[in-house]
């Protein structure tokens, strides 16, 4: 068997959930997300943003989060602002248009969005009402590209939008590895205090499934539950997400797996950059990009799966290699042997 | 602790789902649904309706699995027929609506449609372009009053709807047990034969979450995963389904839990009919619906959680008490003792 | 030629209407409704209706204005209450359910609905967040069985939706009729107080198309207009539709053709009624549905058109007669001359 | 009263349409469309493309054309390719999204589509089932830039689309223009053998409203009334629709009318580049962009009203001058005059 580095959601889960699976197993619980341990896992979501105002909604995956997050918020004629990697543009099967909603793309280098990208945006749709109205920023963080965004950042993107009447929605559907980025100085509490809505992933940082919605804005929270059922996202055992929260919530395991992760990422990134491989983009999450020859794709590829991500020239590509919570040192290891003995 | 009877969802999962997701977590898997374990889980249920022909989706829930399919093979102007007490009709926030798509409720006092409901509905839908096309009918089996479909009745209301040009769809959500009630003659593979699409329902017999759409009709197969990728439905670790409905399928496990409910009903409703209590309908499956004076509501409410259904006059009431997969001899015993005792 | 009772859209419009598209036809104007006439149009209906606050859009048809006003209103959730014989519910092919909302139908003997209808609705509708939410009232007036509302009758239900949080949206595709049937007491200006959002309709009071929607609850109407166009209900040529409602309101004329129709109709009615004839229900508009034997509608169908609307029992049918704005007295004369040669 | 050269809907329409409306107001006819105007004018259309098995619809307007056929057309999950300019894209506030469907935008400098535009879309788009399908193609003919596709261009895309399972749809608000351009080799005759679906625009060339959609590939006609009908674009009286596109094809009134309308245009871009005036886009139909100091904006704004329509440097723009059916060569000269006693 290969090891994988293809993504962070080959394996199953930290076991620490499925021990608690098997604990609270057979304990009658109340349905459709109003079991204990559901409760348990909000109320901890909401100690450690520091906002007991915030409102915190368990469900599945990603796509489920954007598009119910965005469906709720906009009104019919209301559209999104995304940079143009954003993971609702490209790989969601068109889910938020399905919902009646257009996304205006913008392109930037890294993926992130500045008040500089958005402006052009908002003074181009002034023809009021022959053009959508933009209403939401969306961003990623850590980005669809690796990159992640810093509190000052953060801060002057919000600022700009409460100025100018836009909600800000973060995807953190790898939040966990943004905020654990060597490089990164933001918090959960900042992610809360500058976000009208943002979300804590699970599915790809140690969850079976399971994305921790979180909304800010009081505004927003009204009867937001009826969105949930609406799009079929409210599990009728709502335990498997509160339990998963639960444990993730526990003694900041949710930062470890993720910051497990960044550090395997960066080994293997700094071995490769000490024999010379430049990347295409300078990440510090477990994403990386690497750029290499044909031939030392086609040795890795004998023991190891990654995407080849863009052929550069005739002789070289970047390829994508994605750790994760359970990224070992010996498939890490291994790896950056090949490396030193091929560079 | 009480023990409940209000729905059953209270519990988590069967011990051999637990088991395997212990047994297979490290594994690393393909993601989306191409993991091994989903591809044996689909084997596994094309193998029991014995058609190679049909496909076999993995999704979370009930709503998510009537919304994807209803929203998929239906035109925009095409709407969906279902008996009054439909779940799509009352219990799921619009879902079918918010995809574009009108459903029209037919009156039936079992909730089971007949091609007798269906014909005038037919003929008073005929003002070409004015109003909606009637193009699928919605049955659940067993329905939400816990009647049953028998092979014959399924079988005049599937060449119905092929004589008519409509597609049958069959909400399995608890399928399990529908098939297995002592009054039923049905089996999955006559269900399979019969229906254009039906789904196995887990969540409801002894799974997490899921439940496994089956489309026998070739027409509606083409492009279906694009449905349930923009509805948000496809989880990235499909794993997590692909081994519960392993499980589930291995050795009848699921037919033997549904059994298992239905048994542990049957045994109340049997011994409440011996001392002359009435139903508010004549159920065979998990869910029934005695009823009873409130001062028996009283003393029952001190031992046990159930659902005050209707009120009949001032003196009694209908409750629901439905049995699950767990619901052990004990919990029964000790109701029927009281209703011995009281009655 | 047969003269035709089927509908009242069977003419062309008012002379008075063609005149001015002559006169203003090179007129250049600004377009999508900015047009000098749309103002003028506007500014009269606001002056009828005694509320500066209120807003008037002009749009072509009536299934165009429900849409567009429920869909602008609702959140995605919610829902629309409707009495059965409702057009959004039976004849405008769905329009309101492809707009992502479901319409909860209510029974009523005379198409009209009351607080008591509506009470059992809103208390079978609790199971938060399980089921739609209902908050928008819609009826009609004249309603789609030729019934009106007195001022009475509508201050109880307008008290009753605002006590309840609920929206009250008039349909006036027949408002003309409706205010000047002989049994109304109701004024334009009492319906623009007790109702959120009405329509005046042109379309069925001699008007080629156009209906204008006023929004009276100032909430509703932001952005309002960007709802319009992404519907592609902003006409180019606004001055189509300004030009008609502004002929429309000079001098009465729109209550003048209304009730031309409406006195055509009940010379009809009496005249049938004094030779013994019974009706399908007791209408005071420009429609109604006398109930006569086969062979009298065979003698009338010689020299008119109308619809044979309900069979009473082997020998007898009611029939529907609409008259218009244009129904001439020679009509009017020569069927009444059948009617009393015949009975 | 200045003159304007802001569009082509400053006006009313052809008199020749007043006059139909007048001579055949009191006709009692069908309702929907199945008046005998709207027959005709079908009959004549259909002629006109020498296709008997195409059909032909009448709407109000482009924005209303677009998202009927759009929505009608498309699975959920298929998506619509646009060149950057489409108006669509652009000006429709999100109109087709809002039917659920996303629009991939392609830049090109002039407005049209090449297959090697859309080559890389297709390419970039086979992560099933992650990313929507597309499944057709949007032109526009003149296209928003006013530049025109000539015969063999029109067939290299339509053979293009056909041999990759993609609908060619031709938005023509301004078809009549395109095809009496002096540069342009096309007919209307091709135009239906090449595209699945292609409107004739009305609006924009002498009609108050309309556009005539017409269906040439059979597979798509089936029930699309239904679809009219459920957006609200069905008017009671079709007539309106069918008594414009009768005069309008009687006579080739319709290519006339545009054809006088680029005169008027190519008489003053002629007149401008005599002077020397350069031009944003090269165009030949009725739009022009000429590129001119803001001192002679100033002067012509005396006495004309357009569009400044790009800012190019600090002391000049582009503009934009429409000319429409009823342009008249008093305003052309006079405009002449200016720029050539300025220039």
């Amino acid at each position: 068997m290969k090891f994988s580095f293809k993504n962070d959601y080959s394996e199953g889960c930290h076991p620490n959930i499925l021990n608690a699976l098997l604990q609270y197993n057979l304990n009658q619980q109340a349905g459709y997300g109003e079991d204990e341990y559901s409760l348990e896992a909000k109320k901890l979501i909401k100690e450690k943003i520091k906002n007991p105002h915030s409102e915190v909604y368990l469900v599945s995956g990603g796509t489920q989060a954007n598009l119910i997050v965005i469906s709720s918020v906009l009104k019919p004629y209301q559209c999104v602002i995304s940079a143009a990697p954003g993971h609702i543009l490209n790989n969601e099967t068109g889910a938020i248009e399905a919902t009646g909603h257009k996304i205006l793309s913008i392109n930037t280098e890294d993926g992130k969005l500045r008040p500089s990208d958005i402006i052009p945006v908002l003074e181009s749709h002034t023809n009021i009402p022959h053009q959508v109205m933009p209403k939401l920023v969306y961003i990623s963080n850590s980005t669809e590209l690796g990159t992640v965004y810093g509190t000052e950042e953060l801060k002057e993107l919000s600022d700009f939008c409460r100025s100018k009447g836009l909600y800000l929605f973060m995807d953190g559907a790898r939040l966990g590895h943004g905020l654990t980025s060597e490089i990164s100085d933001l918090t959960l509490e900042r992610v809360a205090e500058l976000t009208d809505i943002f979300y804590l992933g699970g599915t790809k940082n140690g969850a079976l499934i399971g994305e921790a919605i979180v909304i800010n804005n009081q505004d927003l929270q009204q009867d937001f539950a009826f969105n949930i059922k609406q799009k079929g996202a409210l599990l009728a055992k709502g335990r498997l997400l509160g339990i998963q929260f639960m444990e993730l919530m526990k003694d900041d395991l949710y930062f470890d797996l993720a910051r497990h992760a960044n550090i395997q990422a960066m080994k293997i990134k700094n071995a490769m950059k000490e024999k010379g491989v430049e990347f295409l983009s300078d990440t510090y999450t477990n994403q990386i990009f690497p750029i290499i020859s044909n031939e030392l794709i086609e040795v890795l590829s004998e023991k190891f799966e990654f995407y080849v991500w863009k052929k550069i020239d005739e002789k070289s590509s970047a390829i994508r290699l994605i750790t994760s919570w359970n990224t070992g040192d010996e498939a890490v290891e291994s790896f950056i042997e090949i490396i030193q003995k091929e560079l």
